[in-house]
């Protein structure tokens, strides 16, 4: 049979990692921005010099498909948009590859390939807008594109704004939605971002589900005041309830459950002068398990520990709920296919939980959705230094390609 | 004697706090702000009103003389820049008060009138330009002008660009530099900005010496990281060491003395994303006590913490002094003659010292300084809810009054 061709692949993920790319080998492709929509362009550029049609929907999802296919397909893809200061692979490795393995059907004129469906996501991340996985929220269903205006940014610009602007921007290629009804399963392929596989020694590794993510914003509010002037028993320091509370959060979460994680990635002290007893203090708490019940018992025992905290230093609290995506399991058929992919290419796969939240959690509650993971040298993702060996990053293409087959001869 | 005229006084302090006035009745007039500019020229132009000379020097510190004069005279006033949102009295008052004085001098013909000169500090707060002062320091000579490029604010613009804009910006009442030859004491009335006055029933306070203020900027250098898929225990987050330390800032300080006082009034995460383990934690430590050796201990003590804690989370530590003003006794002379203006009004003054940084540290170092204190309701200060009864604000000027007859009247 045909393979992938893994120079292109290489070739097709460096220059994508170009648009974005910073000088120190990272990628700035925030969901809807500039150099997000460039991505957005090159990749559904690809697409047509590969003889696939090429659409948009209305969050801004790429696909690509055969011309004059309509489904029902098996769709293959992940994220194009990036961190802030991101790495080049997350999102872009599985959508790429995708794009690779549809190619690959094409050129070597497989009667499979007018069942497979390519997909670049919008807004995976959840940077800009704090849900995150807004485009398969919005493919699925699971978020209204005519409700998208109640979404704000960071800076208070309405969601739907955002994406009038960037749909300007972006050349519309085909003015018509995605429908779940066309999509008969998913199948995603992305690198680990965790150190588990590289560890173990593993090439490849199946996803049995992936973590529940809560996103919450916290606000202290204390007492602004003069730093030279005001004694400690007299302030009201939401700097310092807030340091409080999150410098003990990581025993808190391991007291409760020894695979959860949690992290505060945000804080911002108001209003910010050297000199004056912050205010207001403003942070974000995630958390993630398996175990949706586990999940909330770590966010009440640390919402029970603030409120000890703010009585304490004489802060009230304000919290708002960003997000909750549930844990997904992912399906059993699905993940069979992917073991005898790997099988294949004699590489006996691993089953391991994601601890990172995918577009693939949010189509797996509509369709059948399987996941593939390739190696994260170091275990490094959401950073520049962010990578995965050339013979990984080839033979999980080389998987996927033998899955979506799989798979896509059992659409009826 | 003529004494001040109170209701002019009120309705200055009313008329200058509409400039970068909030609507919750707080200031923004962050040193060479438009706002602050624009608080210049209009004290400039209350100056000429009543028939002053106004003249601006190279920090845009804003003088106002009897026409003709060249001094020596006994220097008084105070700042006219504030801390962001903060409120209308913190050096505003003791510029206004000066001007109200000078203005009753020369309206009832006093032969001191010629003896004194009136000023309005730039850049007292600091927050723009880390070290905060530079109106006095560059009076002084401490700071010279000539080298102002070499210092940059907190974007990074040089501060000699935002005074040439500055420059040109305000209209140059007279090209000539101040000169500390011309200076012969200095006399500086200021809302305390903290609760001890007004716990006590005091009216009035002379100030005996200013704290010593330590600035600090801190950056701890972690490993950014995706915050799902990285245990615990593999993670160097920034975010949580810089927690860990700040979390425990005031009972570190309290365990060497009980005077001292401290504060965290920055803090940045970097990347910033909720899903992103912080790879940096930027923030600020302020310092302040009577004594020098007691603020290098504490710096100290709390280098020794942070490098524990840096040690146990894996992060690396950068820390960079931004400004250390020593602390400063007052003149006993000038003490004495405030003294005596506060009993000429019935009043007997407490003694205190200042836990805040003020120009008249800085003069006392080159001229005989003396500084007056009025109460804060509530000791709250850098904050939109700072505030003085209008009686205590007329009784300050009154006192200021008589102090500036008596210690003009001492140059030869």
């Amino acid at each position: 049979m045909s393979d992938v061709n893994g120079e292109r692949l290489l070739a097709d993920l460096q220059a994508l990692s170009a648009i974005g790319g910073l000088a120190d080998g990272g990628v700035d492709r925030l969901a809807w921005s500039d150099a997000d929509l460039a991505g957005r362009r090159w990749f559904a550029k690809r697409m047509q010099e590969a003889g696939l049609e090429a659409r948009l929907d209305a969050a801004l999802n790429v696909f690509g498909h055969v011309p004059g296919t309509t489904g029902p397909y098996l769709l293959t893809g992940s994220h194009l948009d990036s961190v802030p200061n991101g790495g080049r692979l997350d999102g872009a490795y599985g959508a790429v590859a995708a794009l690779e393995v549809l190619r690959t059907l094409v050129e070597s004129k497989n009667p499979i390939a007018p069942l497979v469906e390519v997909v670049g996501f919008s807004d995976e991340e959840g940077v800009r807008f704090a849900s995150g996985l807004i485009g398969s929220l919005a493919l699925t269903g699971e978020l209204d594109t005519a409700k998208l205006g109640e979404a704000h940014d960071w800076r208070g610009v309405p969601i739907d704004q955002v994406l009038a602007a960037a749909g300007r921007e972006v050349d519309r290629l085909v003015d018509a939605h995605q429908h779940l009804a066309s999509i008969a399963g998913f199948l995603e392929l992305h690198i680990e971002q965790g150190p588990r596989m590289e560890a173990a020694g593993i090439d490849l590794a199946l996803v049995t589900g992936i973590v529940g993510v809560h996103r919450q914003r916290i606000q202290l509010i204390g007492e602004q005041n003069h730093a030279g002037t005001t004694p400690f028993r007299l302030r009201h320091d939401a700097g310092r309830a807030a340091a409080r509370a999150t410098a003990g959060l990581y025993e808190l979460v391991q007291s409760i459950d020894g695979d959860a994680v949690a992290n505060v990635g945000f804080m911002q002290l108001e209003p910010g002068g050297v000199n004056v007893i912050p205010g207001r203090a403003t942070f974000t708490l995630e958390v993630r398990h398996l175990d949706e019940a586990t999940v909330r018992r770590i966010v009440a025992a640390f919402a029970e520990r603030l409120q000890e905290i703010c009585a304490e230093e004489g802060c009230r609290i304000e919290s708002e709920l960003l997000s909750w995506v549930p844990p997904a399991p992912m399906d059993p058929t699905q993940v069979e296919i992917l073991q005898q992919a790997c099988r294949q290419l004699d590489r006996e796969p691993a089953r391991l939980w994601s601890g990172a939240g995918h577009d693939a959690a949010v189509l797996s509650r509509h369709v059948p959705t399987g996941m593939l993971f390739v190696p994260s040298l170091g275990g490094v993702s959401h950073s520049p230094r962010e990578a995965t060996s050339d013979a990984h990053l080839v033979l999980g293409a080389r998987a996927l390609l033998r899955a979506v087959e799989r798979s896509a001869a059992r659409i009826k």
